[in-house]
Order: structure tokens, then C-alpha cells, then sequence
């Protein structure tokens, strides 16, 4: 995705210093450096490239809507408002949201970043996608910006022309279950080199707890067709939407739970808690219990209809309920927390997972399942994937503690590959080229010490950066 | 335990690529390579070793016992049957067992094991055991077949003429308290150049709320003598066949628990729960307790009779049902749990745990506990032993985490060494020889970084391929 | 802090022998080597500053008060008496406290100590603070012993003089509630070329359960001046008490729970459980109770006074009963247990995590927290810094762990650089240096892999050595 120029970003970026390793990595990285990328998972807004309008700044393009970079400024005491981020509260903001303004106080925190994925991420997209040959620091931030912003005014710097640019043969976003799809709709008719499909994640209907499940009821009928006045009903219309999504090219469902607990009610007991969800009575345990029962339902209409399940545990939205209230979600604030698997997936597992049919991809945000409970998990059961390193640990060294915790029991075939997962549309390349200079450093290693030989490792570079996520979420 | 002709095993495998690092790590790998095995946990039947009888076919001798390869194929969609398991379920297998279409089923799915231990013992298997020469692959699958199937029959792979080529000093079996320990009897007389002993593990006797409680009972009452009405009587006849496999050679006990949860129960109590049990009425709540007491119980009788107690931890047996149901136990599907052992073990620890007469070697599937809460237990209370890296994490990874992890509180001194604890016999002498491998990498890279010093390094590489595992399991 | 002569002690100990990897942190290593010593917090006697007597011997002085030398060799079946620790229960010891057997005894099991940061610290505090050229073996135990008895005699190694030559800037002690602080005001007017301050840790007088309760609140009555009859009188009495710590140079509190659960009582209820403390009727539950809502009202204090809150959890104290009893505390008998933090802490970081005021530093012995809780809640919070990592994992290995799993999320800036945490005063350029050898390995293997650049690391390498402790307990 070079824009041209000579990148100060160091060739050899990410590999081990070993001459040996190092000689391997480079070698796995050339062959897997230019395919296509397959993004079965992330949170970009489809609008931006059915629209195809101009970035408006840089910003707004790459700094207030990155949770990783507001979180590591709140940590520092850098005020949101700071960011661009507007409040919500109804009270007055301490700072107006000018972009330059937002980019120079980000690149006076630069040296906070060192380390961090963000940094990695950061500085690809200055300088491969952006083509910055300077260092950034705060004497250059004005100038970088300028360089930026005039470079978003170019029709090569389009979101389409960059989604062709990126090579994205497939990009998934994440819709909830009300979602009109007319973005989507829209994109059918684009030529684009790749696809834009949706994925259906029907989370806010089933939070029967939550004081906003009225609402999304409400949208969720305008867009299904109707009143639904019975947990049953729900169920076939959720049936319907699922095929509604199907027919957009979604091959895939998303579901977030804190607690990844399954349990199958029955029909009555479903009724009368979606009963007292319509009386707004329905508490946390009810919901709790819902959501359980729906796991086990969403698994079964996969089975009906082939959409992957994507299960994203273990993450406490929200936990600042000062920055939530004042910004809303995704500022920062969520954080993980321990989660079980082997018994809680146990329902689940035993209804479903030996089932050819079935697809399930697990992610967890709990290194210590790694390899006690979910290798072991994916190890076993034919219709289970072990989801790619996820959020806080989609990083240099979360990545290769990732498969050196879980190649060795599930091996890298009952893994879904790379997703990144990401909101930020320019950081796509430089997450997934991230990752496969890991995988490579990895795979690297294991030549090294001849645990497997270059044909292996060869094989599993490709498949680590391209095929398994292709094959994981049925996108042949 | 080479059988001649080229291996194309790499002479440095799993060896770090660093030159300083891959030096010494030979020098420590070869002062421990040839010495004798010690093994003195494992599953390998005596029968084999009784009657001495040929092996009967590659394929049920390496395939279909191993539950590593029958997870991981099942995990891709294999069939179990395709691998020669037998349904216990009455209903028809959808194949028939063929050896030799079993072995090319496992070779064609030879590259998802890239990365796992199972491919590296594998692999000495047939090379340096079986003197195969090529490579592994489709193409090549029938006559490696052929050329395993041959040596098969002649003398030399005859089950005690590969005990001595191994160079097994002791090999321990896993025995149920009901035993008839007739294949012990037998080998007590036969001249193998090395022990075979039993190991008491009376789990099943324990189980009160298992269906299969009664028939265990009554096996145990015939190989103890006489009827056994209360718990009192069930004491007496455990300490008396204790003596019998003492007398057999027996220098251990073993236990299995998913919760190590210890704690002392009044006499009246455990007799009520024993009555229970007796009437089949008794509940899983009930097992846990009657389960708690008696590890208390049989730390007690260690301190009387000198038996080391090992415990194994955290495994949740038979996850899936369908797996269970149709081909029983040991098919793959068992999963690890969360494991807690500081107030779990509190009790017994300090009960017995001050005593020098009482030994008890601690196993977990929990890797979050190595650094946690066993290396500190292990380093502090003189009776308690961390058991070897077991199951899942018996690996290049898994042995490398243990021994950074545990070193540093516990010294290798409070560990047992290693144990292979394989069922399948041929794998035995690949077992240790990768660990060998690992931990003689493990200590050149402290050499290396000038934390110990080769002298130190030497006699550490030693413990860990011999010394330690003779003196905690008291085999001298 | 080299004493002269010829160290055996390799100079490019614990970095990594890749040569560009060993070339970078040579570099660092250098240049953060002879920075003066930041000891935030530890448990050094400020008597023996205070009274400046010289040592007395070498093994009261660097085994006996050692619970990491303890716990290994009681591990091993040395009784605590032949280690000069003397029983508390009355009984008449195992052996006479003999300074050069016990000198003796731990010499001849040095070899149990290869790997262990024990050793590290111990060849350090011999050859670089003692100037011992000859290597430690049984045969030299007693002529090393001599050789420091010998320089314990002369000026250069009284207290006082080796606090100058340590280049200690600041060294903070921990001292109870009840402390009269005599030595502390002592040494206000002694020039030392640093400073020696105390840190408040109430939480003797917190733990209401405890039968030694009634006798730590009559010491504090004595010290804070006036009967304590309600708990509105203890909260107002803390207060002042926090203020004469303050005047007496202290920056910091320190908190120390086994669960660190945070919940706002109302006044009412905390009444109620000081008037059953007073009773002597205050159960376990009760005190949980009460420590979480005194864990609130310390943050609302420190918010206030500007003391930072360290808070240190997870370690469940004379696990060994036995040893408790004869022995006393911090014999080695305490172990870990798995921690949660991000719903415990959620009340005192909704509260008070904010505000730029309050600065609470947060220690766990759960590694499995570092990357799942810790580093997202510290990389999140304005008012939370991730504490140094601690006890068992203040080791080459531990620390390695620690920053490369929390610095992808959390950076450096959001940890609180380097606490040494001993009782042992010699021992802490030896916790110094080692800790500063492994960050520059650290961050030298960051360079290496070009994450960050020498100017990068230069600057993170100062400030894990210096800048941050210094920072993070608001010294400058």
C-alpha cells in the first residue's frame, strides 16, 4: 500500500534480531506482504464508501474516533474534549473541537505511545499510506498535518480508491439487527475490487435489562416487518433478519457477552421473561438467563442457515461511569475481566459443536484461557474456532504469545486467522501488516529451531494471513 | 534408542538458533541423552510387557490409542471410527477398522500437527525407533506402513526387547485400587534390565455419586477380601491393598480430582456418606466432600506407609457427551478448568504438609497457577513437589513456560522432574528425549545470560532428565 | 556501588547473548547504572539508620531476616532454627542461634538457590557491596564469612556510610499507624545525602476481626492522642494521623488486602461495626466489609492530603499454620491467590480514578491480571498507576513478564517504575541494579526488533530506573 517516498519505518520492523530468524521472517513476510486482505470482522462505517466523500481532516480521520489513542491520553490527563470527542451530557465542553488543535496535542503525547500497538499502527498509516517521510515530533506536527490534509483533498485518497488501494478483497462490518442495510444496499452495485458485507449482531435486542431494549425493539420492527408481541414472534422475525442479512452477503453473526454462560429454557420460561421485558421489569439475572437461552438459539438458526457465530466475551463496557456518561461508550473505558469457557460453553458445545454445519469462533480477552480452556475447546470440537487475539491483545507481543499458548495443542487450523477488528478504515493495512510480519517472526522461530521447515512455515504464513480467515468465515 | 540408517531429524532440534545458546545446549543435551528413563507416572498397560507378544499393526499401535491424535483429527471433521475406535454404543461404526487405511487417514491429515508435540514424538517414532528413513507423507504413507509393519515382527520390536533398548530404569503404571496386579506378579520375575511398578489409584472407590460406584465396590471386595459395609471397613481393606502394591513396588498413589478442595470430615460424617452411597443416593455435593476427606485421608496413610501422593487437578472429564456416550473415556474431549490450590489445599498442607515423612507431587492443567500459588507452595512446604508440566502443556512451549515460571520460587528443586505419563509405550523414549531437548535449552539460555554457570548448568540438566524424578517418586 | 577488587560477577549478566540485543542494553544499562537509588517502598528499620550500630554479624545481617532464603530452605527440610529464627511459641528451640553455623547451613544449600533472584541479589550483596573476590562453596563458607565480619567492623559499613555509597536519594520505610515515627524524627537532622520518610499503613487498625485488634487501637489511642470511642473518632483521628506522617516526610499511604473489594458503607452501618469490633464480636464478613469501606474513605483521604495510595493484594498471609504459631509472621509461609480487580476496584475508581488530585498504585502477586485487568484499568484511568511487579515476580524472569505484558497496553508511564520492597538493606543496590539490567535487556530487545529507537529507549530506560518511581510517589 506504499504512497511512494522512502518510509523511515525499518524493513526488518518486528523480527527477531537472530540472523537466522530474521533471514526466515523476511522470506515469509515477502510471500505473504502482497496478498489480499480478508477482513471478516470490524467496525468501519460502511457510509464512508457508499458515499465516497473526502476525509474531512486528520483528526477527525485517525485520532478522535481511535479509543486506544483517547484512552492513553484520559490515562495521561489529557480532558476528551481535548480529542474532539463531544460530550453528551448537555453540559458545555471545555475545549472547541479544532483539528489542529486535536492533531498537535496528540503529537505532544506521541512518546507515551512507545511500545504500543497504537504507535506501530500509527506510523504505518503516516507512512505508507499517507507517504510522510518525516519523523513525527512536535515541531513536525503542523507540517505532517498540512501533508495529510492536503492529500485527503486527492481522489486517490477517496475511501474507495483506498479500499482498492488496500487490496480488501472482503470487509465485514459489524450492523446491529435494526440496521436498515442501505449502505450496504447501496455498495451491491459498486465496483470496488472487493466486497462490503455486513455481519448481524443482534446484542441490544436481547439486553432485556437494558433501558434502551424498548427502543430497539421499536427499530427492529419497523425494519422486520411488524409488531412482535411474543418471544416467539421475535424469534421468526430474528430468523427472517438473519436471512435479510444473508441476502446483503453476510456470512456471519456477532455476539458480546461478558459471560459466555449457554443454557437452553423452555419455550414458557422464554415467553415470560421477553413478557416482563414489555413491562420493563425484567432485571440483570433475567436478562443473564435471555441471554444464555438466545446463545443457544443463535447456534441453532446457524445450523438452519450457515452464518458463522462470532462469541466476543469477557469485556466490562463502560466501567468509567463519569467518561460514560459525559462521551458514551467506546471512549476507553471498557475493560476485561476473567472469563470461563469450559464449563459455560458446555450446553452449547454438547448441542451443537459436533456438528459439521455449525461454525463457532470464540475470542477472549482472558490470556489464561488460552491454553487451559480454549485450545483445548478448539482442539477438539469440529464446529469451534479459537477467535484471533482480540482488542488489548492484538499487538507484537499479544499475537505471539497467542500461538505459542495455543499452537501447540489446537494447532493454527482450528484458528480463525487475522481480524483486525478495527473502526479506523486507514489503520486496516497497517494491522494486517502488522500481523503478518508477527505470524512471520513466529513461524520464523519455529524454522529456526526446526520444530517444522520452510515448506511448513510457508504454508502456514498464507494461511495465517489469508486463507484461514477466508475458510473460518465461509467467504470462498 | 536409535535403530540405525539416517534419521532426517535434525541433530539441534528445538534448540534456540543463537549460537552461544545452541552450544551450550548441545553440551547439556548430550551429557543427558543416554542416561537411563525414568518414568514414573504413566498409562502404558503391563499386559503389553506380560506377554510379550508382538505388536499387532502400526496403526493400533500408535494411531488409535493416542488421544492427542484422535482430538485433533476429530477437531477437522475425522470421524473416530475412521481412526479405529470403536462405538461402545451399540449403534453401527460408519467404518470398518482397516489399519492401513487408518494410517493413510492420520497421514493425510500430517500437517495440521505442524507446531504440536505430537508431530515431534511422532517423528522420533519413526525415525529413530523405527529406523524410517523418508519422509512422511500421502505418497509415502504405505510403505513406511510396510516398512514399520515388518519390523513389527521381527524379535528386536518385541515389547521387552524395545523395554531394554529404551533403557527404562522404572517404569510405573496407573493401576485401579481393584486391580488384580496379575501383569505386575508376572513381570516381577522376568529380567527386563528395569522395574515395572503399579501405581495405587483408587479414584473410582471414591466417586460415590458415579453409577458405576457399586461395580467398582464389588471388584475392590474381591481383590481385598471380603465384604466392605461401612466406611470404617473400606479404610482398612484401602490401607491393606496399599501394602499390596507397596509390595508389588509400588512407591505411589495417585488421585484425580477437578477441585483439590481438602478437608477433614468427622468419622460419623463419612460413614453417613458412605451409607448413602450404599443406597446409590448420594450426590454429587456428597462426592465432593466424601472426595475432600479422603485426600486428607490418603495423606494420612502416606505418612504411615511412605507412599508418595500425587495429585492430579482441573481436568473436566468427558466434555462432550456425544463422544462419551458413543466411544466412552479417553477419546479427546476432556478439558481443563480454572484451578484453585492455596485455600484448597490449606487444610492437608497443614495436616501434613511439615511432615518429612509425607510427600505429595502437585499437577495442574492451570498454567495462571505456576507462578501464582504452586511454585510458592512447593518452595515453601517441605512434603509438597510441582508435578512436570502434564497433558496439554507437555510441549517445547509448555515445558519452556513451566520451568521460567517455577524456577525462580520454587528452584527445580521442589519440582518432580519429568514424567511422560504416555499410554503409548513406543512414545516413551521420545517423550524424554524432547524434554531432555527443552530443558537443556531452557538452562543454556540462563548460561548464556550468565545467571548460572555451566558446572551449575550441568548437574541442573541432570536433575531434570533423571535425579529428580527418582528421588520424589523415592525409586531409589 | 562496587567495594573494590575483582568481582567474579560476569559484567553483561542477565542480557540476552544476541549481540545486537546485548549491544543495546549495554548501552542503557549504562547510562541508568549510576543513577541514584528512588526506594519508594520497602521495610528497611529506620532504627538502624537512626542508631547507626554497626552490623553485627553477617548472618543476622543477610540470611535470618530473609524470608526468600527461609522459605527455600525450610522447603528443603532445614528447621528455621538452624537459620538463627527464633520460635515465639515458647518450646525450647532446635538449635542455639550460632551466627557461622547458620552461615554454614545456608552455604551448604546454595546450590538450591541456582535461578532464583535470591541469589542474584545475595552474589551481589557479597561481591559488589562486601568486595568478596572468592567464589561461595561449603569450603569457603567460613573464610567469606570472616572476610565480612571483618568489614562490618569499620566505618565504611556502618549503616550510614553505606546509605551514601548506595547513592540512596530516597528511602521509604512502612510503618504502622501506631508508629511513634521516633526514628523517623530522629533522622530529620541527620545528613544522610537522601531522605528517609515514612509511609502510613493503617491496616492493623482496620482488621476488626482480629483478636490482636483491641491492643493495635489502645497503641494508636496513644500515639494520635485520646480515647477512640466511635467511628467517625477513628476516621478523624486517621486523618491527623496522616498529617504527622506528612510533616514527617511520608508521600504515601499503603493499603494491604487479601480481596480488594472497594463499597461505600453509610456512616451508620461503619458505626455499627466499630461497636461490635469494640465488643470483640466482629466477624471475618464484618471486617471485609469494613476494609472495603475504609479502602473508599483512604482514596477520599488521599484526595485531600495528596498521599498516594499504594494498595497491595492477593497474598494470603501464614498459610502454614504450624509455622505461624512457633515462628511468627513473614517466615515464607505466604502464598498468592488469584485476584479480581476490575469489579472490586470499580466503586474506588468511579469515585475518586478521575480526579488529578488522588493517586492510588495498584500491586497484584496474579500475573494472570497484568494484560487482562491491570494494564487496561492503569492505560485507562487518570488517578491509577500499575505498581512495580512484586515479591515472586521481582526476579529477571518476573519483570520480563511484567513489561511485556502490560507495556503494549498500559505504556511505562502508567506503571510506577521500580520498588525494591525488602527488609534487607544491603540487598537494595542489588534489587536496583538487577532490575535496571533487565529493563535496559528489555527495552535493548525492543530496539533490536526496531519498535522503538535508541532515543526511545534511552529516555524509557532512565525513567524505569528513576523518573517514574520518583514521579508516580510525587518525591520530586
Amino acid at each position: 500500500v506504499e504512497a511512494g517516498g522512502v518510509s523511515p519505518l525499518h524493513e526488518d520492523r518486528y523480527f527477531d534480531p537472530d540472523p537466522i530468524v530474521r533471514r526466515h521472517a523476511r522470506a515469509l513476510y515477502d510471500e505473504t506482504r502482497a496478498l489480499p486482505i480478508i477482513s471478516p470482522h470490524g467496525h468501519v462505517d460502511p457510509a464512508i464508501l457508499a458515499s465516497d466523500e473526502a476525509f474531512k481532516d486528520p483528526a477527525s480521520l485517525i485520532i478522535t474516533p481511535d479509543h486506544y489513542i483517547l484512552r492513553m491520553l484520559y490515562s495521561q490527563g489529557v480532558p476528551l474534549e481535548w480529542l474532539g470527542v463531544v460530550p453528551i451530557d448537555g453540559k458545555p465542553p471545555n475545549a472547541e473541537p479544532n483539528p489542529r488543535r486535536i492533531w498537535q496535542t496528540f503529537v505532544d503525547h506521541w512518546q507515551f505511545f512507545r511500545g504500543t500497538p497504537t504507535r506501530a499502527w500509527f506510523e504505518y498509516v503516516l507512512h505508507e499510506v499517507f507517504g510522510v517521510q518525516s519523523e513525527l515530533d512536535s515541531a513536525s506536527a503542523p507540517l505532517v498535518y498540512d501533508a495529510i490534509a492536503e492529500k485527503l483533498l486527492s481522489p486517490e485518497f477517496r475511501p474507495r480508491a483506498l479500499f482498492k488501494r488496500f487490496k480488501i478483497e472482503v470487509l465485514a462490518t459489524t450492523d446491529a439487527a435494526s440496521d436498515t442495510l442501505e449502505h450496504h444496499k447501496a455498495l451491491r452495485t459498486v465496483e470496488l475490487g472487493g466486497r462490503v458485507i455486513p455481519t448481524f449482531r443482534p446484542d441490544a435486542l436481547f439486553r432485556i435489562s437494558s433501558p434502551e431494549w424498548s427502543a430497539e425493539l421499536s427499530r427492529f420492527e419497523r425494519v422486520s416487518g411488524g409488531t412482535i408481541g411474543s418471544y416467539a414472534e421475535l424469534m421468526r422475525a430474528v430468523a427472517r433478519r438473519r436471512a435479510d442479512f444473508k441476502a446483503m452477503g453476510a456470512t456471519a453473526t456477532d455476539h458480546a457477552v461478558v459471560v459466555p454462560h449457554t443454557e437452553r429454557l423452555d419455550e414458557r420460561e422464554a415467553e415470560r421473561l421477553f413478557a416482563k421485558a414489555g413491562e420493563r421489569a425484567a432485571k440483570v439475572e433475567d436478562q443473564a438467563r435471555f441471554e444464555a437461552h438466545l446463545l443457544m438459539e443463535m447456534a441453532r438458526m446457524s445450523v438452519d442457515d450457515g452464518l458463522v457465530m462470532q462469541l466476543h466475551t469477557g469485556a466490562l463496557r463502560d466501567h468509567n461511569e463519569l467518561v460514560h456518561r459525559r462521551f458514551g461508550s467506546d471512549r476507553g473505558g471498557d475493560i476485561p475481566v476473567a472469563t470461563e469457557f469450559t464449563r459455560n460453553l458446555r450446553p452449547l458445545l454438547n448441542a451443537y459443536g459436533n456438528d459439521a454445519r455449525f461454525r463457532i469462533i470464540v475470542f477472549t480477552l482472558d490470556e489464561s484461557t488460552y491454553s487451559r480452556e480454549l485450545a483445548p475447546l478448539a482442539g477438539h470440537y469440529p464446529a469451534m474456532l479459537l477467535g484471533a487475539p482480540w482488542w488489548f491483545n492484538d499487538s507484537i507481543e499479544g499475537m505471539t504469545r497467542f500461538r505459542r499458548q495455543t499452537t501447540e495443542t489446537a494447532a493454527i487450523q482450528n484458528t480463525a486467522g487475522f481480524t483486525d477488528d478495527t473502526r479506523a478504515f486507514c489503520s486496516i493495512p497497517a494491522r494486517h501488516d502488522l500481523a503478518r510480519r508477527v505470524y512471520a517472526n513466529y513461524l520464523a522461530g519455529l524454522v529456526a529451531r526446526h520444530v517444522i521447515d520452510m515448506t511448513d512455515a510457508s504454508e502456514m504464513a498464507r494461511a495465517l494471513a489469508y486463507d484461514l480467515a477466508k475458510r473460518a468465515y465461509r467467504l470462498t
